[in-house]
């Protein structure tokens, strides 16, 4: 199985799931790795304010929120898409609204560190 | 539901299995995201090395391996685990070492960009 052909799986209980991916969607796939800080003592209200929102998202394969283990007030996000298109179509989700005016104020910087194309994973 | 209590999932298939989970297991988990580096021209041979090793590893959560969007050489790991442990037992698994011994060579360099605590995803 080539890494063209991998599917990305997420989730260990999907990993029986495994089978191959049609060339273009793994090509389409898209992933964001997200450093926000919080306001000073902000992080646990950003960080349910971003989960809240990010419930139900056609095409998100994985949307990960984590607190830094060494700067309290930092968190990471994660995230797989089967397409760059998905992503910008859910910044119009209702749910997805409500948590980024929700999440605002309670930010203090954000900063993309990476944008990728995912290629394997379980 | 308290952050504390959503449960790490991971895939969306696996969205309608969410429930709590015991605030003890929330605090064990453990991140990692780390920036890969490979020798010039080697990054597709070495994200199959680390995509093969990583099949089956009890405790993973997630591990996903993207590239770059901008460096060629460039992968990035993103990792979830239920604990710091079960990471830890993963490197002496005889799948992680050898994709570990097939991979080291083609690495240029390694970065760990962060340790989390995942509190929450899909």
């Amino acid at each position: 199985v080539s890494l063209e052909r991998r599917h990305v799986l997420v989730g260990g209980a999907l990993a029986a799931m495994a089978g191959a991916l049609p060339a273009a969607e793994a090509a389409a796939r898209y992933g964001l790795i997200g450093r926000i800080k919080a306001q000073p003592g902000k992080r646990a209200e950003l960080a349910a304010a971003l989960a809240e929102g990010t419930g139900q998202m056609p095409g998100c394969l994985s949307y990960v929120v984590a607190e830094d283990a060494s700067d309290p007030d930092t968190l990471w996000v994660t995230e797989v898409w089967d397409s760059e298109a998905s992503h910008k179509a859910s910044l119009k989700l209702p749910q997805v609204r409500a948590a980024i005016a929700k999440g605002r104020p309670l930010i203090a910087g954000f900063d993309t560190i990476a944008t990728t194309r995912p290629i394997a994973g379980i």
